[in-house]
């Protein structure tokens, strides 16, 4: 992996703003920072496109009493089969369950099959996080 | 206003990637965007501080049909007419009117004020964003 | 405008949660609280949709002395006329101005368009907000 | 979990295209996909509130050749025993990882450990959501 090095032009003010907010939030050089912010800015663009690959990270909290749920959860990973990597159980009170479950494939597929399974009874709450590979 | 040139060092893949983006988008330099995307950071980290002075421009969508609706929403902004600076009415269907209003005052207290706002009978879709001053 | 009355099923508890958020952002009743989340919803999926009508309400904050600034802002209005509706202008503080320029079209043109609005030098911070019609 | 049944009145036109929009998601009734928009709006406003207890999913991708990474990120984790529940980790390409890792805490709490795992170099993309418990 080649590295450039290239020069910006800031205003002091600004800069030194940046510089607080950073290091507050434990960056130790601006380079690293500012590669953050720009990788940041590219991923959220590049998801926009519903044919890029990427990985979905979606997050379920439900019900684990709910009828006929964790099996239809589970009927849903293993009919995309090849779009499922892995998944993590995390118990989060008596009858509520949370459940990351980490999809491959193209945008618009996995966030197909993201919106399935968030609209599952039982579901309570869910997020869909897409990053493009 | 003193400007200053820092030095960021950045991998090649990366960089080439973003001044595609950039120049897609109309970006001259590389400083200018990334200028940007420091403030834009910054900028989102401000406004979850409920205390800092700030600009809204509260977009509303309603019916003007929608019985003493106009009426409340001038009242509401004559009655916080220190906060209020300026709106803009748009005519966007037959029924329809887009208004655009520009509030400026600490964020507590401009987000109540356009909640207030968007929870009005008639206001069909609402939108408000926050720029830290 | 016809409108129907559903039936919908809701835990108590949720139910007693959100009736006091409703209320503390000043909604009179239920109805119109789960029309406008229904509106959202919707709207913030139409809105992914490059060819969908929309409105985009830019906001800019720039330096009015940022050289020939103003000169290309009025430019781009104007070789779009067709698609710029309106626009409001806010003198912030002693430098620095705020202008939210409304803009009807396609999604994806008139994101083209505010794009090249935020990326012109002397933009310090800018917003792009689209409500399909 | 008593459960009670509200009316709402809703434009047949909305309804319309609501209905049409949740059976391509996968919902099979709109009771369920009405309380999750609640569950959702409910859930974001909560998590403004920093002492507010809540589960976070960091999501990482990162280079695992970076010099001492991995060890900062288990370091990091270790040094906040109680608030870490839990970790994935998934192979992305040849020098690619992601890790999901799941702590619980109150939202200033969590998010402070976030932003520390975020800004460690060799950290290429993070994305931090919180869901309130």
């Amino acid at each position: 992996m080649k590295t450039e090095r290239i020069g910006v032009s800031i205003e002091n003010s600004l800069l030194k703003q940046f510089d607080k907010s950073i290091s507050y939030r434990g960056y130790k050089n601006r380079s690293e920072a500012i590669r953050d912010l720009i990788r940041e800015d590219l991923c959220g663009r590049q998801i926009t496109n519903p044919k890029v690959q990427a990985i979905a990270t979606v997050i379920l909290v439900y019900d684990h009493h709910a009828t006929k749920l964790m099996q239809q959860l589970t009927a849903l990973q293993h009919s995309h089969l090849l779009k499922t990597i892995s998944s993590i159980h995390i118990h989060l009170a008596k009858h509520e369950c949370m459940e990351v479950v980490v999809l491959r494939g193209r945008v618009a597929e996995i966030n197909n099959i993201a919106e399935k399974m968030l609209s599952l009874k039982g579901v309570k709450l869910g997020r869909i996080n897409l990053i493009p590979v």
